[in-house]
């Protein structure tokens, strides 16, 4: 059993006789190939190509963002196959919006690369280490050289055994920016390998650092570091969330124990399942909602007014250039966004974040007035509704 | 600015309305709304559906298992829009195909949920919990009173202030399980609650513990726990992967070392990568790779053979039937694998690991033989290779 | 320069020869060398005895513990250097004991012990834990023949790469146990290793687990797993502790979260400090300290009555019997609690806990009255006071 | 039941009367009231004086240290009660001293104190982050103010719900620096309070951050960063060590995957070990060693040479002026290794991790070579050896 393959690989001969190969095995593929994109344009994002997933897209919002950078109200395109999903995230965002829009800022931004480099002993590395740090001029300027939209921001250096691992900061504009920053810290690695080691050290390699939650990052920060918030008043939680802040209060408190007890990495409670849909929809890499989804909800009683909740997400990768943005489905959701290409990455991340608190408000309201096991049995299952 | 909604909320008709209400917002829509699926059959998958995401999908493979499950060659169709996925994963395919294969186990298998009691004090907290452990078979035909597939498995009873946890395991068959387990855990906790609480206790709802990283499942597993192992001949190295065993362990160590002092969460290249792209192409829910990409990497020197791959995913979360499973593509990339349906669950989860491991081992070796920028470079670019 | 050493290594000629080395080194050792203790007793517990550290030992108390193995008033000996330590935990004992005592309980209480078996795969490795898991009957009768107050109680298997770690849980009696668990679990190894294995498997070893924090120990428990609960009253609060129940709430509050953020593996505010001290007081292995100082500090307020703490340690390693419990000053303090030797080791974890949650609440409250850096100022200088 | 206080609470009368109660309780404490030092210089570091815990200590080494404050040969005075460890440390030391010794560097030096602010919301939390990172001159400014030995080195603001967390890090000389560290941080919280609040926001608290593990000090270092390195040549390990170079990174490997899989916080074998005794001999605060025992082990082999060992240890808390410093017997433990007073801080911290390094080798070569039980139950047991 062999996969065609071709010089050309996304020719319409070699995907068919790659669909050929899996009908002759039985497998009917007339969905997966029905689809509107032009294979060619997928040459940047996928390799093999045989046809689509049809991810359903549903309609969730509106979302009323007083951000830095989202201003307005927003449809939410968000792509899942779980039920209950879209409906859910539409009712926090329909409890924000009428409770006065929620409030979104970006406390960092800042792509990171680590290159790794072996020295005879510690000594040396820490020597190489001290050199770098009397040099950062010099590798920020050779971290520049390589890319007109990435700009060095810091560096640090870290020395384990025998080697050294120095960390680059590095803004990436629009773009989520993983290819741009490698190249970038690659460049700058090189030289440093040039310029400060004799035979004796070593270059060895940037880091496999991503898509992987990573407790340096929680803490520190990577990609966009996003804070959103909304106060949510006491009669839109009776009305939009079928609950009160005391009872909201009181869920939230003890799933915030339980995070605690169980050894949660990241105190929120499905941070994860908005982003995927969103990610999916808007042509981000989807791996990264391994990291993105890290992050901490909070939720305070605001005596006679309902509730503040606010949620921080440290490291929320994305970008609005580059990657799978330019893919067909997946611009036309970022244009439902006004998110659509350059200057707007930051616009998204508010975005994401907003859409984020959506949904955490969402389900603790849903827990505290005891119908999430009710949603999920009225639109989680598979017959019409 | 309002969403339609219908009764019916799934008619051309209103579905029209929404695609309508973008496009006077100046959003053409016409790749999304190119789509062969049935809108009616998403009922149980979406809310207020518009179209589809149209996420490429490429093959990856052949990849030999010899699994206790899953067990011949397969064609491993990923859907993603990162340039360079598909191509990785499907080189470290072949090196372990023509290895001769991976072998694959599945250690543990059971979905969890968490039932809260608050109490006035510790003394009745820790009462209800030994009420609750010498009831254990009440409870466990409980849980089994709601669910024809799901089995209880175990349970263990948690203190934390004034506030008991029951945890419960279940089996859920072959479905991801999480809804039924939910029931199953409701119905338990609403007859400890009738039978053993007083007025001043309080059965408070199932704690929200899905889609993130949880320290407790990482070391007892949850969902599927896989382990997935391959040798790789020093000759298939060379050939296929371009690079030696003493490069491939040095730059496994190395990375090792970097996931310690770091933290990262899960010791491991970018299990998030291949599981997700299979995730979205198979109807799995998709934020569940927030948990299901924990698990560890391993690769040891087999002097004069080659080396040794292994990866350990704890809390692997999948299913065959339900969820989306049953949609269009997502039935067809699951036939594909010969994992449609009923009795696949287990041979899913271990060409899930096998596909991780593949993808571990591809991104060790390039890093290994300085291919890891360059691959990125040329593959991983929106412009036709 | 050489340690001087004899076969009898604490005969008063031996230490004086290198008490002596130090004096030549222009080192007067005048305190040191004065004890009350016959260095002849010491030597299941030093090596090269030159003298003792006179750690000045307070008293704190008394504290009112309604336990299920310690009951009644306690006075507490605590050794520290750290000014301020015995007044805060005293100031926290007075506030419990007015308020009516505290309760505690004892979850489970087992010792750990991890060997490692090195295989030629996973394959291997998964038939090896089978194996185990169908021989635990065997395997516990092994654990159980080197030892009279060691009782097997479970036992896990992992297996990750090519090893296979097999987890032994056993009680071990009024002893802290780590050697008597140690020699258990390695005689069942040796057995394994006996009937299971064939030339290509080994036993290894057994890991090196103790006195590091642990995620697994943290969430499953080792050695005791005490939880000690206490009523605060509001005159109480007002009287002894300078504050009001709200602002110990709040300042909890704001603590607790920044655990969360900073990722404090614990939530506890100083846990360490009065283990430590009692620790050392009484004869414990002081470095068990990093795992027993683990544990969640809970505080919610009670309306119209004041404030209930609670706190949770999983992992608190102490005995009552071996060790340096024998030891003269070290049997005075325990015997000072009413916990020397035989019988009472889980009432001596009961007095840890309720000292631990004592020094909470009392920093909580300095703290929520400001306080806090005020009594380290005064308390805390060297200066006669 | 009361314990006995006066005004002057270290007069010979007011110890007596708190002796008499134990006593009248048919507590003997002849061995506890048995010292040298004068109760009136304990009152910096103590209350409630009773009398002193007589904790034997023994004399490891010599140890070679090449480090850039620590330079020589030292006697290392640990105290402790846990048989085995003075010899196990002692012997890794040999192992160290008979390569040529160990290197030692100091990778950063700051203590690190957090003021909490409570705000309206999140928005006004941002924009007093930004207030503050503004005026970093004048926070420096306020943080020096209070002392002439501290100095303010960075500063952090992180936004969290409605709350600012302000993060300082702060050099404190030889001084571990807790108390120092706590007022110029108030001081400096306070001008915030003044300067930039309006009657919306308030500064709260100094958080209790002290003696526990931090995943953002792991990663960003508190106290003294240290790292520490070894080469031990082949013939060491088999004259002093009675093991191998290949056993020894065999036992490493498969220590530090166990590490990995039950989610160590630390990838070392015993630090806490070798600090706790270290620190208890020299008036450190021995509760500090639930973070200064946070740290990596790394072992390498050299081929035709033996192993390099290192370790890093990014939390290190120590001082050699003020706390127990000062107190008769620490003074002369830290005599021995000349570093008491002033100047001597970091030389200390190398020390302390030259200590650490030998405890690791030791133990690891132990368990390569099969005698860490046997070494046990030989020298930990109490009966005249």
């Amino acid at each position: 059993m062999k996969i065609p393959r071709a010089e050309n690989n996304v020719s319409q001969e070699i995907i068919g006789e790659r669909v050929s190969l899996l009908n002759s095995m039985g497998v009917d593929l007339s969905h997966t190939t029905h689809y509107s994109i032009d294979p060619q344009t997928t040459t940047g994002n996928i390799e093999n190509f045989i046809g689509v997933a049809q991810v359903p897209v549903g309609l969730a919002g509106p979302l009323l963002i007083n951000g830095e950078c989202a201003r307005g109200e927003f449809l939410v395109p968000l792509a899942t196959t779980e039920g209950a999903l879209v409906a859910s995230y539409s009712r926090g965002m329909k409890a924000i919006t009428e409770s006065g829009g929620c409030s979104t800022y970006i406390r960092s931004d800042f792509f990171t690369r680590v290159g790794a480099f072996s020295l005879p002993n510690v000594s040396a590395a820490v020597a190489l280490a001290r050199w770098c740090e009397e040099h950062t001029h010099e590798i920020a300027q050779e971290v520049e050289a390589t890319t007109q939209h990435g700009h060095f921001q810091q560096m640090f250096t870290h020395v384990v055994g025998t080697r050294l691992y120095v960390e680059f900061r590095i803004t990436t504009g629009d773009a989520m920016g993983s290819n741009m920053c490698s190249n970038a810290a690659e460049m700058a690695c090189r030289w440093i390998e040039r310029e400060a080691l004799d035979t004796n050290g070593t270059y060895l390699w940037l880091i496999a650092e991503d898509k992987k939650l990573v407790g340096r990052s929680m803490t520190n920060g990577k990609g966009k570091s996003v804070v959103a918030e909304a106060l949510i008043m006491e009669s839109v939680l009776e009305r939009v969330l079928h609950t009160h802040a005391e009872d909201t209060i009181k869920t939230f408190e003890s799933t915030d124990e339980w995070w605690t007890i169980f050894g949660a990495h990241g105190h929120n409670s499905h941070v994860a399942n908005g982003l995927v849909a969103l990610y999916i929809a808007c042509g981000q890499d989807a791996a990264y909602v391994a990291e993105s989804c890290s992050g901490h909800l909070r939720i305070s009683l605001q005596p006679n007014r309902g509730i503040h909740v606010a949620i921080s997400l440290p490291c929320m990768i994305v970008g609005t250039v580059g990657g799978g943005c330019g893919l067909p489905t997946q611009r036309e959701c970022l244009r439902v966004l006004g998110c659509e290409g350059e200057g707007n990455a930051r616009k998204f991340a508010e975005v994401a974040a907003a859409t984020a608190l959506a949904g955490e408000l969402s389900v603790m309201a849903a827990v505290a007035a005891g119908e999430f096991v009710r949603a999920h049995n009225q639109l989680g299952r598979n017959r019409p509704a």
